[in-house]
């Protein structure tokens, strides 16, 4: 229990703020006060303080104590509920040119830092043990185009622990998120249709939607709500809309995790107007505080798609992913097998056997601190050093959004910092009418080295 | 030098057949008597008989000798050259059916037989090294769309041997040869587009061109000429065609191999009409007697994509194949990067090295030695028993194609025969238009068992 009086001093702090019993700039009681009122170790208190840092309610002042910031709201992007006319698009080469850098989530992705991590080499083992113990001429077939039955039942699980009822049979396995979002596009729409996105949302989803030739519908979409569900209410009055992608869990990139009532209101629309809800989930496992339910555990339709993937919460060289179909299941199978017939089998038995004796949940709740505790590093970071910044404190993922002063312009920045090896997510990529300009997604992902914050100092210098 | 004299006496036993030096019907001289004449071992002219009666030049009468068979010329598909408008196609369930059965290249799928081949041993041992090699955080990083550069010089060195001056930044991995056909298609055609196909043709770029809603031409092709230069010519003269795809190297389901002089039409016809050429080459490494060059070889005007993988020829487990996207290259690795993101490292780099250290060039050698004696058993099965069947003698691949009496019906068969868990490839699925009827694929892609002849044997009852 006495693992949760942090958490107890954090909700009494946090309630002192908002109901104004400090006002802002007022310096908060002294630890050793806190320590002495509420009974709790030095410990706890500055770990609750850190927390209340890490979500800029309280600011630390080296030598003088924690203060309540100065009146400064978390700006939040939002847009006028205007409705634009769907518009076929065309993705920026700054995207192509930050992928192919393998750069997405990294400041400097050149550097491959440390020792390998216990957690893949298990990992690796499960992998060597499923080649070796792999039969006959077992090469000479091809897995099930739906993918291997045992891995199926553990994904099913996973979805079960999170109040999902999915059967292994619902399931599909593909050749990661991104391979499970062209699947759902492929199954629902075709060339020309409609479909909704969160904006700022994933270039990923961008990038499939211009390549399929649909037409791209931006919805506003912030930290706190998701998806703003009335202007996407209003948008499915005027037009002819097939599909709408979403991320409820710590949608990138802004990190936002979608209130609940959001998420009924989503499915009564999506009801309403006859609509495919495509789900992705990948930083679904990723939540610090809590589980999350994936979208879908909501869905009494059979109109929610879920996909997800192994490659942000454990390796992105696996190349394992799902699909859960709903009433487009059969649809995907023979899409995924028609367009690569099938998926490695050992890969996935070796993933299998991972999951099954409890090392992918050890390693998952180990790697989820080790996020917070980068995140935390990353927003102390910030707090101190970017005063001019304002950002999104996600409960869950693993990158916040990052608001620099109107001028800032982060297409521009990208090409200047590029010349000194640093390479920076700009705003723009994250949706297709040239917004955000003066945003950038920073991730949390590595380790938090003094290479790290050097990059984060060259930027501001060009920044400031 | 006495490794070929076998040759040497089946090319002067040929040319007597051809010539009518012995008339059909007629016996040819004993063993003995060819061993005397020519002045080789008995083992010599047993062999050279074997092969030849694998051709069904002759055929073996047990106790009396080898014979000239009776006129019976080989029965080649072949078509008018009608020329039906475009049309958008329906892949048959029967095909997803034999797909997820796992059973295209076999007769009885769930029958797994045997000691893992030691190549494949190798190959696990390749893949385990890498995955232990893999450094630091490099599960953190996506490998760069076009793939692993060190594989890409592997495979740029395999093209260079088949005469075909390819550079690794030429080159782009894909998930299989399926996976590259899809994105040679998505890179040159658009939903409507027009794409000419052989008939018989391979069905999975049938199920390809049904879901990227292209309209198909088929062009006939039979066992001797490939696909048919003047039917193709007429077509480009009449319809739209955007693109060609062709299989110049053991195509499935006849066998052949394209001579030279019509591979040559196919690119003057290719730049005058300004078509894309895409080449199927899977089971171009896997020539019996000779090594094959990829139609790409030839091509001057950057219009041939080449496709391929190891799927046939080492492995279906592992996943990778590789595609030389000519004209389209960039857009080609755009797609992948957008459809699937990349592929796995430690896979590519494992192959690589069984690559490099010629453990691959090694097996292959003896994996076509064995699939020469598994063709030659299946022939001499078939010459023996099946006298009411004519069928194609490939010199490399994994099958052949059979015509049985037309009152067979394949279709018919296949759900008969499915019952007793016997699965046959009916030649229905190797066409849009419902030729082929009394056509089915063989393979000879597994070990010669006892198994496999009680289940040709089965299927004999229900043809007889």
């Amino acid at each position: 229990m006495n693992n949760f009086r942090y958490l107890e001093l954090e909700t009494w702090l946090r309630e002192g703020i908002t109901n104004g019993r400090w006002k802002s700039g007022a310096r908060l009681p002294s630890i050793r006060q806190l320590c002495e009122d509420h009974k709790v170790s030095k410990a706890t208190v500055q770990h609750a303080l850190h927390r209340l840092e890490a979500q800029r309610l309280v600011i630390a002042k080296p030598k003088s104590g924690y203060f309540i910031p100065h009146e400064r709201a978390v700006k939040v992007s939002s847009k006028a509920q205007v409705t634009n006319a769907p518009t076929l698009i065309t993705v920026s080469d700054v995207l192509i040119d930050v992928m192919s850098k393998n750069a997405a989530f990294d400041l400097m992705p050149s550097f491959v830092d440390g020792e390998k991590p216990s957690s893949i080499v298990a990992l690796n083992r499960s992998l060597t043990r499923a080649l070796r113990r792999q039969k006959g001429h077992l090469h000479q077939y091809y897995d099930v185009p739906a993918g291997d039955i045992h891995l199926r039942k553990q994904l099913a699980e996973m979805m079960h622990r999170r109040d999902c009822a999915a059967q292994p049979e619902e399931l599909c396995i593909t050749n990661g998120c991104q391979h499970a979002l062209f699947l759902a596009l492929m199954a629902t729409c075709q060339a020309g249709d409609v479909v909704a996105v969160e904006s700022p949302g994933f270039y990923g989803a961008l990038q499939l939607l211009e390549q399929l030739q649909l037409k791209v519908i931006e919805i506003p979409a912030s930290y706190t709500t998701g998806i703003d569900i009335a202007a996407l209410e209003s948008n499915l009055n005027v037009w002819p809309i097939k599909a709408i992608i979403v991320t409820p869990n710590f949608s990138t990139p802004t990190g936002s995790l979608m209130p609940n009532d959001n998420r009924i209101k989503l499915l009564a629309l999506a009801e309403k107007f006859d609509i495919a809800v495509i789900e992705d989930d990948i930083y679904g496992e990723m939540g610090f505080h809590s589980a999350t339910q994936p979208l879908a555990a909501l869905d009494e339709h059979s109109r929610v798609i879920s996909c997800s993937s192994f490659s942000k919460s454990l390796s992105r060289d696996l190349r394992v992913g799902w699909i859960k179909g709903a009433r487009w299941h059969e649809k995907i199978i023979k899409l995924k097998l028609i367009t690569q017939l099938a998926s490695s089998s050992s890969t996935q038995q070796g993933l299998c056997d991972y999951i099954a004796d409890g090392s992918y949940h050890l390693y998952l709740r180990r790697q989820k601190q080790t996020l917070l505790q980068q995140r935390d590093q990353l927003l102390t970071y910030l707090c101190q050093n970017w005063s001019f910044a304002d950002y999104t404190v996600p409960e869950g993922g693993i990158s916040l959004w990052v608001t620099l002063p109107e001028h800032c312009d982060t297409m521009q920045l990208y090409s200047q910092l590029s010349r000194s090896g640093i390479t920076i997510i700009p705003g723009p990529i994250f949706s297709i009418s040239n917004q955000f300009k003066s945003n950038l997604r920073l991730s949390f992902n590595h380790q938090w080295t003094e290479e790290r914050i050097k990059a984060l100092n060259v930027l501001k210098k060009y920044i400031a």
